[in-house]
């Protein structure tokens, strides 16, 4: 961040004196815009060096001014996780938009009502199937302008037709024909989440991309290895659209590991755009890449038990943790903010109920971590899993002091 | 719930089909009025009994439909857990409110704005101390018509002084002086919660009465056992407050086990309302008192893995989970509504993600439970946390399909 306090102090009492610059006075999101700029900017070059489209997910932020950051970069195309989002989003000019959750049928009719509303904009609402059923049934209220995706589970285990279940694809292409509306396959590996290293990611995203080409194979020959004929495809009207399916992946921890994105057709990240203490912990990011943190005052201080309590719980960092050497979860690490971005491991959120949070400090750096703090000083909380801690605050602000919107 | 689905299907199809004629589509909040009302009826019942003054938390549901239930029952008196919550509670004409978080400074003015307004309505605004540092610089800001309450710790080591530390209990009074605005003393049996056994949370009770009492006399008699005479409180012009202090306990584990809640002046349970699984895990409600529930749709059925995926993730369940025998987290348990209402372990939520959810059903059960569901039948999942899980749902809705107002 660029702000420096340069006056006496510790280095948490500089941070609090800058959040309370900044105005915060209770639990709030501290959204640093120059960093998530830079994360942005870095996403979307790689992208285009390798020619593929970049359809960030936007549920990390649920911010319109947030998504104006990416259209600086040229984006156009985005992905949400549910519906209201998507209006949101189309609400504020999105017209590209991929509902990135499988369909839940009941919200056909207002899903149609936003394909058509985008359609009338010349845009385009893609949706997510794995299902020949309901694929059957939603192919009676076509014609619908909109995008479908194949869902395929390429070996994370939720949701999508197994990579390399053949029949299932075959009837899932068979209940759409005419085939015209399927863009093509997507896919989430969201076990990249659980991979500690590098190479791991790296092994992630290249088998991730053999599968969905393998998948894509089946669909587009018509026949499977033994070259049996499919016999149903051969009602098929329309086989050529198969030539065209694209192929859609991503998530953060492979995106921002990989040097070069070359392989699909669209990539789909969305957490980089703030990182957080699990892409941190992974070494998916660097700290100074965190580019949002909770802002949560004081309102305890117990020398005889090292510990800070906080105005700022379950409701705001939400109780997403992190596995530690000792098997107690930490909810978070305090930052600061007056020189290099830093995560100060000896100072962690310990215990977190609905609205307070405790840290728990290293005995021996409490007095010199907190010697001059003061109830009503402002720690920062680099969160553990940012969407969520960003779902849960309405507050967002830059550290100039400015709101930032977020949908509500 | 009164409500009876007597049509042919499985209970889950039943179930589905109930929560489909309330209206519900997507992701929702049920809230059961009966049953929550009969929830605060049993526990006013018993304050009335003892003659305890009922200050129920609000936290749990922050709804103004929901707390009318309360003064229903003759509630006037309430609890909050931030400022927000106190302010939008007496936009809807609570006036006698209690802001049960210490103090943040940054807030004060604030506070103090609440504060007056709350008087010129003849109420009274209460807030928690526990630092004499924070209550010397407070005390320059008076007066101030609130109350104060100073929050003891009595064993579950959050907040508040230790209530055997004579010297910190009496420096708060001293730094308070005059005295004339101290209501009492205040404590939260937190580790109420971790008790599995209703002899556990009845020790608890009465060892947090016993040392609440204990900390009282200390500051009623103004001496120490030894009978020194505590200089400190000789400047204290009004020292018959103390004799008038209050007693402030009660949280809904002890609250809903004891039979009799004689002993202390009031008391401010809040999770009762609704309950949780965590509640009926540890034998503090029964499942028929339940009396909040997560609508999900199925949006994928995998029979050859025995799992169901619904729209339901952390950002409707939150990420608090029950721990089980073989050590894996539950983050919610499949619901019944069309007989006895139950909590059904052979469908548990077994792992989550922003905004989806598993359920790993028992395999020798996949075929019984969920032979005739559908992807977009409707899911009644019971949440392991019912304050977290509501503070995340914008849409409550009754059983009849109405609509239930909550704060934003």
């Amino acid at each position: 961040m660029p702000a420096r306090y340069a006056g006496p102090g510790s280095m948490l009492k500089k941070t609090s004196l800058l959040l309370r610059e900044a105005g915060f006075t209770g639990p709030g999101l501290l959204v640093d815009e120059a960093q998530a700029r830079r994360n942005i900017a870095t996403m979307a070059a790689k992208a285009r060096a390798a020619g593929v489209r970049f359809r960030p997910h936007f549920k990390t932020h649920q911010s319109p001014e947030v998504g104006r950051w990416f259209a600086d970069e040229g984006v156009t195309a985005i992905t949400v996780s549910s519906l209201e989002m998507a209006r949101h989003f189309a609400d504020h000019g999105w017209r590209d938009i991929t509902l990135a959750l499988l369909v839940n049928p009941l919200q056909w009719p207002a899903i149609k009502r936003l394909a058509l509303s985008l359609d009338a904009r010349g845009g385009r609402l893609g949706i997510l199937l794995d299902s020949p059923a309901v694929a059957r049934q939603l192919r009676k209220e076509f014609p619908c302008p909109l995008d479908i995706w194949l869902k395929v589970d390429t070996g994370y285990g939720r949701t999508g037709v197994a990579w390399d279940d053949r029949d299932t694809l075959r009837r899932l292409l068979a209940a759409l024909e005419p085939a015209g509306d399927i863009r093509g396959l997507l896919t989430h590996s969201g076990h990249a989440y659980g991979a500690a290293t590098a190479a791991g990611r790296r092994r992630i995203w290249h088998r991730t991309l053999e599968r969905m080409t393998a998948a894509r194979e089946v669909l587009v020959q018509g026949e499977d290895r033994d070259r049996k004929p499919v016999r149903d495809l051969e009602s098929c009207r329309d086989l050529k659209i198969c030539q065209n399916l694209e192929i859609s992946v991503g998530d953060t921890p492979c995106c921002a590991t990989m040097e070069r994105l070359d392989g699909p057709d669209e990539v789909r990240p969305g957490n980089f755009v703030f990182f957080d203490l699990m892409q941190w912990r992974q070494g998916v990011c660097r700290a100074r890449e965190l580019a949002c943190g909770l802002v949560c005052p004081i309102i305890g201080i117990y020398p005889r038990s090292h510990r800070l309590v906080i105005h700022g719980g379950a409701v705001h960092l939400s109780r997403e943790s992190l596995a530690t050497g000792s098997g107690d979860p930490v909810f978070g690490y305090a930052g600061r903010l007056d020189g290099n971005r830093q995560v100060l491991e000896d100072a962690p959120v310990t215990s977190l109920s609905q609205e307070h949070g405790v840290l728990q400090i290293a005995p021996r750096l409490f007095p010199a971590l907190t010697a001059d703090l003061d109830v009503g000083d402002l720690l920062l909380i680099w969160p553990v899993h940012s969407c969520l801690s960003c779902n849960l605050m309405a507050d967002y602000r830059s550290l100039a002091g400015a709101p930032i919107a977020k949908f509500p």
